[in-house]
């Protein structure tokens, strides 16, 4: 591989310094990251090498703690450059043309890769951009990685894509939404499209319905402007659990090759079913939280966190949604998908469940369910039930037998093996910025996707404005709105329950 | 449940005390036997109340050495009871009538039912039934359990058969093939209809191959004379093979009732694929094993055995036979039933390998099977292969991950944890009195499935016969003969190698 130069513009603030250096510091570490390689941060402020090193290395011991390894850090700190720089001054952006000493034919053979990561508000991306294009740093071999939010409609998506756009080809561009980073998703498609069992049965004659759930515990968390603005709707469901859909919904692509992948999740959100103003009312559920008691701790209501947030905020923003969608297509018509996030609830997690239906004939005394779970966080797992008899007993009295796939060395994530024979589970930036390194698109959004995900979520919105869906209150630390559980009930379903409720 | 006697011919013989009394003493202690049943042990010679008690309690401290329990042996005792009985004496049979005590008019309600185990030779199959009817001692509330060989071709089966509905209806008799007993192939009907993830796919469409093993490890042990007569085709295919056979290839039953269940198992028995003289050849393999070394014990060869066994014996019977199954209906159209069974093999255990076929278009490096592996002995156990990507590794690179489905409360036969809490595998001869005792015929074989499946062994003798097959020699302690491999490898197919072998 050629060595490259990562830039990380932001590259001391808190995404960087909490994701994007600890990742890289691992992938230094297996080999990922080619010799000669450079990352440099790049902000404003002004540092000196050594007090730029300190930094660096006081974080990662602060966020590895107990498997910081002062050996790979002597390696890894040879990759690491600091330059500060304003976005808006000249002089800087020739500090730069000079750092990544491109050769003055940009579109000459060159002997490294360049790598940009906007870790800088989605304002900034107009600025960054411009001056990318106006020095010509974008040559062939160049990349461009940015993260959500991208747009808060289709109309600003494509304002922020047409900048991205203006700058860099659709298959220079890495669109991260971290979901798909995470092990449980990518190993979705390996479970999906490799056993025959699942592939068979992966549709709407054997699937009775999916159920995902995006648990939040937290509140407000000094986001309160975005957050009450954007809502859940557009914060969560149009990024994290649409892809979620995707992965669970597309038709086996193609080829695993990056663009088949996403053409086939396209076309799932082009399938979506639209919602209306007649319909929103029996599809969609939103609500606020209440004041509550979450893991023995007392917390405030939403709108009092809104009123003390020391911004003029109108309180509008829905905390929580819950979503029964259909997809019009020939492989799941009629098949339900529950999906549902919100914050206050009782605890952190992220879980898919794909329940089938019933055998054709049920000979036995209870209905059962084959099920599959797919933990997506804080635990890593993919689980299915299985009917069986206890041993001795008679026929009529069957047992479920849980059956964990195993998806690295042990079952639960604390206990995943890494590479180098360490405990823990790599993060999602992790296997996205190896991703980047390698020019692997798989894992990353493209921009026909994020166009059809926010036409569906603008409809959405359309609709429940159009039919005033009422905002449904729940008590933070419960487990969401009543009204989110007649939802599905009118389907002779019910959610799975919150976990970590009492 | 009302009290039953058990009249157990042969009561003090091997069977008896290895089995049949052990599995009576468990199934008393969990509360299978209803008070004041009786267990009467009858045979020629003569023991005092007392010699009796004593040879079956140091029998029953032989045979479940370290869990032997007093007190459920002070229950136990209550229940036994010895005559000795010569079978063509009048007096002696008036022993049994008055020690049964039924009403003088025999349609007449009586409180008991009566259960006769013939734990005999089948020669006297016939004066046990004779005495029986002329005593009338057949009311429709006994019963008759019998065991194989039940003839050794379609017609001596039937004229074995007719010996016992002269005496019994069929829903009086009792046909034990004791894998049917086994908890492994119990547990496939739970397996197969209760989850739609098994059900949906068990069928032509998904199903490449089905294989079958049972290896013992065993010479002729003292059975020259019918071996050699019968062969393992006889001894062990005709019985055993085609149960699982049946087992894993009959449609879902009308319900569990165990005429409904029969029914399906007749259908395959019938739908079987006949060998002519002409294909034979493609489809059988058959051979007799050479001397060898097993389990570092070096073992003479089947030759020789019989030679040394002082009988005027020819030598002719096979100790192997591998098959390679059509089953002539839609469900399995086209997929082959590799089935073999063999004396002196390397170890001895019964299995089952359903293999599925791999994914429609495979996107990844290398072909995947999903395989349903069923352990029938002496490990007990149901798991699948399914296929996942390690962590953090690129999709192309799938790993197998067995799912081990737990029979029980633990994963291995050792572990299995009984009602009472006892470390042990209940045995089948357990499982299928208790049904005898509860009246269900379930689990034993109806008059049609003997018919039909030596209707088929014939067939596949006098194709044999007509074609002048061959008889292979194979290693004792090896995998079977070289022809073997040979039969299968034409279907592109390999046998799973024979465990136990160096």
């Amino acid at each position: 591989m050629k060595p490259l130069d990562i830039v990380i513009f932001g590259g001391v603030g808190d995404l960087s310094l909490r994701k994007l250096l600890p990742a890289l510091y691992y992938a230094t570490r297996d080999g990922h990251v080619p010799a000669d390689s450079r990352i440099l941060c790049v902000s404003r402020t002004k540092y000196e090498h050594k007090d730029f090193l300190d930094l660096v290395k006081s974080k990662l011991q602060e966020f590895l703690t107990g498997v910081f390894d002062n050996k790979v850090w002597q390696q890894f700190k040879t990759h690491l450059i600091y330059k500060d720089i304003d976005l808006g001054d000249t002089a800087s952006w020739q500090k730069l043309i000079k750092f990544l000493g491109l050769p003055e034919d940009r579109s000459a053979e060159f002997g490294r890769e360049v790598v940009y990561y906007l870790s800088v508000p989605p304002t900034l991306f107009q600025p960054v951009c411009e001056q990318i294009a106006a020095h010509k740093l974008n040559p062939p071999y160049s990349r461009l990685v940015v993260e959500k939010p991208l747009g808060e409609d289709l109309a600003s998506a494509k304002a922020v894509n047409d900048v991205l756009a203006s700058t860099f080809k659709e298959e220079q561009i890495y669109r991260i939404d971290h979901y798909l980073g995470k092990e449980a998703v990518q190993n979705l498609f390996a479970l999906r499209f490799s056993n025959r069992l699942i592939e068979a049965t992966w549709n709407r004659d054997h699937i009775e319905s999916v159920e995902i759930t995006v648990a939040e515990s937290v509140g407000v968390e000094g986001r309160a402007e975005y957050l009450d603005r954007a809502g859940v709707l557009r914060d969560m469901v149009q990024s994290h659990l649409l892809q979620l859909v995707c992965c669970i919904a597309m038709d086996t692509p193609l080829s695993l090759d990056a663009d088949d992948i996403r053409d086939e999740k396209v076309r799932i959100l082009k399938a979506l079913a639209p919602m209306t103003a007649a319909n929103v009312a029996e599809h969609v559920v939103r609500g606020q939280y209440s004041g509550g008691v979450i893991e023995g701790k007392k917390v405030p209501s939403y709108l009092s966190e809104i009123m003390n947030s020391g911004k003029e905020l109108e309180g509008t923003g829905e905390t929580y949604v819950a979503l029964k969608m259909k997809i019009n297509n020939d492989r799941w018509h009629g098949v339900p998908f529950y999906v549902r996030t919100g914050k206050r609830l009782p605890s952190r997690y992220a879980q898919i469940i794909v329940r089938f239906k019933p055998v054709l004939r049920n000979l036995y005394a209870t209905e059962q369910h084959n099920t599959l779970t797919i933990d997506v966080q804080p635990n890593l797992g993919i689980s299915l039930d299985m009917f069986m008899k206890q041993l001795m007993s008679e026929e009529a009295n069957l047992i479920s037998h849980r059956q964990q796939m195993d998806l690295g060395t042990s079952y639960s994530a604390d206990m995943m093996l890494d590479c180098a024979g360490e405990r823990r589970l790599p993060s999602a930036y992790e296997k996205l910025l190896i991703d980047v390194i390698k020019g692997n698109q798989t894992y990353f959004v493209r921009n026909d996707e994020i166009f059809a995900a926010w036409k569906w979520i603008d409809g959405v919105r359309k609709a429940w404005t159009e039919a005033e869906l009422p905002m449904q209150t729940y008590t933070a630390g419960g487990k969401g709105p009543n009204a989110a559980e007649k939802l599905i009930e009118n389907s002779a379903h019910k959610w799975t329950e919150v976990k970590g409720g009492t």
